[in-house]
C-alpha cells in the first residue's frame, strides 16, 4: 500500500516536470563582433607568419610524411612543420561550411554550422558531485546515470562525453565501457571522450557504426559522433593526439580542432596573442585533417581564455572569455567553418559565481555563434568535476536561451490593440478572451525557477534553485527510460567491446 | 591590544578587497535588434492610433488643463485624454538626445545618453535582508548601511533610489529622511524614490540644490537628481504620480517614463501587445511633459515583461524581459532620446536562480544599449527585497561586463608573435619578460570569484559565493568613510528636513 502510495505520487512529480520540447535551436540575431574586418586580418596574416616562421611540432612520424608529402615544410629532428601561407590559402575552401550528424533516434538527428546552436553536455571530469553525495571520483554507476540525465532533456542535443570518467573500471580499457553506455543508454549523437591513439578513434567508428547498424561507407558519409582534439599549446600536437585524428579524418568523422591558449600561461599574456596563436593551431589541425582526407568536416574550435596571474589559477566565464568566444566565431566564420566553444566556470560549487561565469560564457559563445556548445550542462571546477544540480540549472539557462532566440512574432492579432481597447484604465487582462486563448503557450515556462511569494517558498522549505535541482534530477532518472535498441545490435556491440578489451588486455591495444 | 590587532588585521582586510575603479561605461558594441525596421514602425503606429482612438486617462485637472491648451482633445468627465498623431510627431524632435546630472563630487558627475550606461542601485523594497538577519522590514539603520555600501561601490555609479523604505520612521515624513541619507552619505548622482505630489516633488528639487549649493537656475541648467515615474497601466495616469511629474518638468529635472506592462496582466498576452501599449503610456507621459516645459529631459522607461499565466505571478529576468528589452531600446532610439531598463529577478533567495535570471535580465538591457540600468544592485524578490549579498553579487556582474565592453587592443605588440617565437612548443608564457610587464593590468580581477582549488576551498570553510558576499558588504562597511559637506549646507539640509517636516505634522503636505 505504501508503495502504490509512493508509485502514485512520483508519477504526479513527473507529470508536473514541464521541460521544453526537442527542437534544434537556430541563432538568427547577428553575431556580435569585437573585430573589426582589419583586426580578422590582422589575426589571420598573424597566424600566417607564425606557421610560416615558427611553425607546429607534430610528434608523429606519419603526420610528418603525410604533410610533407602535402607540400609543407618538415623538419624530422625537432618534428617541426612550416607552412607556406599560399599553401594555406589553397586548403582552406576545402572545408565544409556544415555537416549532418545521425542519431539512432532519426528525430535526433542534428546539422551543425549555419544558425543552428547545438548544446552539449560535459565531458572529461574525474569526480561526480551532487548535494547528496557530495564530490567523488567518479564511477560507472555515476556515469551511466549522468548520461541517462542528459538523455531526457529535451534541451540537450547532443551526449556531450559521458559526462565523466568511471574511475572504478580499469584505466586502459574504460574508454570502451563509456562509449558503450553512450550508445545504450540514449539515442542522441554523441561525442567520444578518448581519442588518442590509432585504436581508440577505429574503436570510435566502429561503435558508431555498429549502434546505427550502418555500413562503413555509410558512416562516412554521415557520421554518428562529433569528435574533437584540443592541441598542446603552445605550437605542439603530440603524437597520440596526430594518430587519433588521423584515423578519424581517414574515416571522415568531423572533428573540431582547438588550442589550449590560456593567456599568460599557454599563450601570450594578452587576447590578441592568444587569438593568434589559436588560430595558428587550429589551422595546423586543420592542415593535418585536409591532408589526410580534403574535405573532412572540421569545426573552429574556442577555449581561448586568460589565467590569473598572481596564482596562475586558469580562469573561466571571464569578461575575457565572452569576448575571445565573439572574436572566434568571426574567424570561423572568416573560415567559413562550424564554430564551436564551451560553456565553463570556475566555481567550486553550484552558486551565484558558477551561474555568472556560465552565463558570460553562455552569451559569449551564443552571440558569437557557436554552432556546438560544448560543456553546455554539467561542468563544473574548471571541468574537474560533473554535477549532477549543475546540469539542471545549466539546462534552464539552456531553454531560456532558446526561447530568447525564438522571434518575437509582430502582427496585428498580437499588437492586439481590439484586447487593449476592451480593458478599462488601471484594470487587468487576465480574464479577457485573448488572455485565455494565449494561455497555453503565450509564455516561456522554467523547469526550476520559482515564482511563488517569499511566504510560500519560505513554508515550502526556502529551498534554493540548487536544492530544487537535486530534485528534479532525480525526478528524471525515476522517470527514464532506455531507448529501445535492436537486439542483434546490442549482441554486436556487447561482443564488439567484450573482444576489444580481451585485445587490449592481451596485446596492448 | 586585541582592539589594536583587530584594526590591523581589518586594515589588511580593506586593502585585500581589490575593485574596479570609477569610470563611465561605454557601449561601443552595436545594439542587439530583434525588431525590423518595419516592426519598429508598425509599434510607433500603433501606439498613436492607442491614442488617438483609446487615448490615456489622466486623473488631474491641471494635466488636462495643460494638455488642452497644447492641443490635445481632452474629456474631462472621465479624464480621458487623446492626442492627434501629427501633434505626437511635432513634439517628438523636442526631446533631448543626452542630458548631464551633476554630482556633489565633479568627478563623479554623469551624462546619460549616447554610448554611456548608468549602473544603479535598487529602489522600492519594504525588506532589508542579508544571511546573518535574514528578511526583516527595512529600518533607517538599513537604509543608511545601504547607501553607505552603495556609495562604496565604484561600479554602481548613480544611487538608485535609498535602497528600501524606512519602515520604523514616520510614514508621511520618512521620504525627507530618506533623501537626507542620499545626500549626506554620498557623494553620487541619485535618484529620489517619492514624487507622488506637489510638495515631495519641491523637495526633490530643493534638497537637491542645496546639497549642490546651487541656485534653483543652476539646478535647473544642470540637475543633480533623475527621476522617475512608472504609469499606472493600462492606459493610466493617478493624480498624483500626474502632479508630481508636473513640478519635475517645471524644474526641467530629467524624469524616466516607464510603463507598468506586465503581458497577461497589465497589457495584452502578447509581446507585440506590451509592448505596443508600453510605447502608448511612455509617448502619453513624454506629451505631458513636454507641454508643460518643452526640452525637458525625459528618459524612455521599459519594464515590459509578462506573468505566469498559471499564477498570475510576475516573471521576472525572463526570455521574454530580455527581448522586450532590446525591443524598447529600438523604440528609444527611433525617438533619440537616453533608455533606461531595469535588472530584475523573482528569486527568493541570492541563489542560482537570482543569477541566471539577473544575467538575462543584465545582457537584454546592455545588448538593448540601455544608458540608465535601475535596480541594477541588490533587488532581489520582483523588487519587495533589498538584499546586502545580492549588491556584491550584482556588483561583480557590472563589473565585468564593464571589462567585456572594452575592445580588444590589436597591434603588432598584443599579438606578440615575437614572444611566441620565445617559448619552446608546449612551453609555458608564466615567465617571460613580455607577460612580466603585463603583470599587473593584463586581465580582470574579480572581486567575489574564488578560483582557487576544490582542496584549498574547501579547507577554508567552502564557501558559497553568497556567504563571500556577506564578508565584503562588512568590509566595505566597515571601510567606509561619509564624503566631506561643507557644514553651512549640511546646517541648511537639516533646517529644510526640520522645517518641513513641521509643516506637514501641522498642514498635511
Amino acid at each position: 500500500m505504501a508503495r502504490r502510495r509512493g508509485t502514485r505520487a512520483s508519477r504526479l512529480r513527473r507529470s508536473r516536470l514541464k521541460q521544453s520540447a526537442w527542437q534544434q535551436v537556430r541563432n538568427r540575431l547577428p553575431p556580435i563582433e569585437v573585430l573589426s574586418a582589419d583586426e580578422v586580418e590582422h589575426i589571420h596574416a598573424g597566424s600566417l607568419r607564425i606557421l610560416r616562421d615558427i611553425g607546429m611540432t607534430i610528434q608523429n612520424d606519419e603526420a610528418l610524411d603525410v604533410l610533407r608529402r602535402a607540400g609543407a615544410s618538415v623538419s624530422r629532428a625537432d618534428c617541426k612543420v612550416r607552412f607556406d601561407p599560399a599553401h594555406i590559402e589553397e586548403v582552406l575552401p576545402l572545408l565544409p561550411a556544415e555537416f549532418d550528424v545521425q542519431a539512432r533516434d532519426p528525430a535526433k538527428s542534428l546539422t551543425v554550422g549555419g544558425d543552428r546552436i547545438t548544446f552539449c553536455s560535459t565531458t572529461g571530469p574525474a569526480f561526480a558531485s551532487d548535494l547528496d553525495r557530495g564530490r567523488r571520483p567518479g564511477t560507472h554507476e555515476d556515469m551511466c546515470d549522468f548520461i541517462r540525465i542528459v538523455h531526457s532533456l529535451n534541451i540537450i542535443h547532443h551526449e556531450g562525453g559521458a559526462g565523466l570518467e568511471p574511475l572504478d573500471l580499469p584505466e586502459r580499457t574504460r574508454y570502451l565501457d563509456m562509449m558503450y553506455a553512450q550508445c545504450t543508454l540514449t539515442d542522441k549523437t554523441w561525442h567520444p571522450c578518448w581519442k588518442n591513439s590509432r585504436e581508440k578513434a577505429r574503436d570510435i567508428v566502429e561503435m558508431s557504426r555498429i549502434s546505427l547498424g550502418a555500413s562503413r561507407s555509410e558512416v562516412e558519409r554521415r557520421p554518428g559522433v562529433v569528435t574533437g582534439i584540443t592541441t598542446n599549446s603552445p605550437l605542439l600536437l603530440d603524437g597520440p593526439i596526430a594518430e587519433g585524428l588521423m584515423e578519424l579524418a581517414r574515416a571522415n568523422q568531423p572533428i573540431g580542432v582547438a588550442a589550449f591558449t590560456m593567456a599568460g600561461a599557454m599563450s601570450p599574456a594578452t587576447l590578441a596573442g592568444a587569438l593568434v596563436q589559436q588560430n595558428a593551431e587550429v589551422l595546423a589541425g586543420f592542415m593535418l585533417i585536409q591532408a589526410v582526407r580534403p574535405g573532412c568536416p572540421v569545426l573552429y574550435g574556442n577555449f581561448a581564455t586568460n589565467v590569473d596571474l598572481r596564482s596562475g589559477a586558469p580562469a573561466f566565464g571571464t569578461p575575457e572569455h565572452a569576448k575571445c568566444a565573439h572574436a572566434a566565431g568571426q574567424m570561423a566564420r572568416r573560415y567559413r567553418v562550424p564554430f564551436r566553444s564551451s560553456n565553463t566556470t570556475g566555481s567550486n560549487a553550484v552558486d551565484a559565481q558558477a551561474t555568472y561565469e556560465n552565463a558570460m560564457s553562455l552569451w559569449g559563445t551564443v552571440m558569437g555563434h557557436a554552432n556546438l556548445l560544448r560543456h553546455a550542462g554539467g561542468w563544473l571546477e574548471g571541468g574537474l568535476t560533473a554535477s549532477f544540480e549543475k546540469l539542471i540549472v545549466d539546462a534552464e539557462q539552456l531553454q531560456a536561451i532558446a526561447e530568447y532566440l525564438r522571434p518575437i512574432d509582430i502582427d496585428e492579432s498580437t499588437l492586439a490593440i481590439d484586447v487593449i481597447a476592451e480593458v478599462a484604465p488601471g484594470g487587468h487582462f487576465l480574464d479577457t478572451k485573448d488572455t485565455l486563448d494565449r494561455y497555453e503557450n503565450a509564455f516561456y515556462e522554467p523547469m526550476l525557477s520559482d515564482w511563488r511569494t517569499f511566504e510560500a517558498w519560505n513554508e515550502d522549505g526556502a529551498r534554493s534553485a540548487t536544492e530544487r535541482a537535486n530534485a528534479i534530477w532525480k525526478q528524471l532518472l525515476e522517470g527514464y527510460q532506455r531507448p529501445s535498441m535492436d537486439p542483434a545490435i546490442e549482441d554486436e556491440l556487447t561482443d564488439y567491446v567484450a573482444r576489444r578489451k580481451i585485445a587490449i588486455v592481451r596485446d596492448g591495444k
